[in-house]
């Protein structure tokens, strides 16, 4: 099986893909397939924004095939709430592609994937980095946070799959 | 000139496509081209409400060849934010098939199209609904009010478009 995480964001949304062989009684056999960001630059328009997003992430779903898209639950409460609905507009984009992909989406809890990642609910983004390095065995620390930050919600999703067999 | 003017949501996505004229020293002559809403049920997962969504307008584009899709302009403050984010959802949906299509993406502020249609920056929805049928010559009351907002926004695009001529 493979998990598709991503992290929605209009300046960088991160992805990783991970394959997951699932053991009785026993953590999943997790390993990296890919993972990247896809930065759009402020000074082109939203529709060109999205657009690229949308072709490139369509691009790693063709390359890597994944069954599952996986992204973090929306949180009730923004500080800013201008920038959690331009959030919501790359989060869409991403929503949508797992509907005309055919991709099961799976909405994993913010403290679920910090948990799944470090053993607690309160991990920082370098702690993540760290552990997520660590899991998949990588030589050096997945950059920029974003590539960690996917990487941990599809990780999350892994766990919570082995939860529901 | 073609304006398709979108009034995004997750439930309700109201559009309409207006042709304009431009006069000089006039006020531009604008027509009804085509109108509706598209439903999308609370019992389908959001991967899949976005896709018929995307689709749907995607048709809508197709079938009547728009040169502007238009929208309002985002707030800075709204009362629910988590209703606001998946409203975002939508509406990066709908910016995105601008970047898909080719079409100019345009943001008119909220008071601009109460403006536009009702003379003041503070009309009602049942205002607008009976302005819409007046400026457009319609038979019936443009319903639900999601079209006829949809039809405000392509009609103060279409008065802004003057204004740059």
């Amino acid at each position: 099986m493979r998990i598709l995480g991503v992290d929605p964001g209009l300046r960088f949304t991160g992805y990783g893909v991970i394959s997951v062989e699932l053991k009785k009684g026993s953590f999943p056999l997790i390993q990296l397939v890919e993972a990247g960001v896809i930065r759009t630059h402020q000074n082109i328009g939203i529709a060109e924004r999205l657009r690229r997003l949308y072709r490139s992430l369509s691009d790693v779903i063709q390359e890597t095939k994944p069954d599952i898209l996986a992204i973090e639950k929306l949180y009730a409460h923004y500080r800013h709430p201008a920038t959690a609905i331009l959030m919501g507009h790359a989060r869409g984009v991403v929503c949508l592609l797992a509907g005309t992909n055919d991709l099961t989406l799976m909405n994993i809890a913010s403290t679920h994937v910090k948990k799944a990642v470090s053993g607690h609910g309160h991990a920082g983004k370098a702690q993540i980095q760290r552990m997520i390095q660590h899991l998949l065995g990588l030589k050096q620390l997945p950059e920029p946070p974003d590539v960690a930050d996917a990487l941990a919600v599809a990780i999350a999703c892994a766990h919570q799959q082995r939860a529901v067999k």
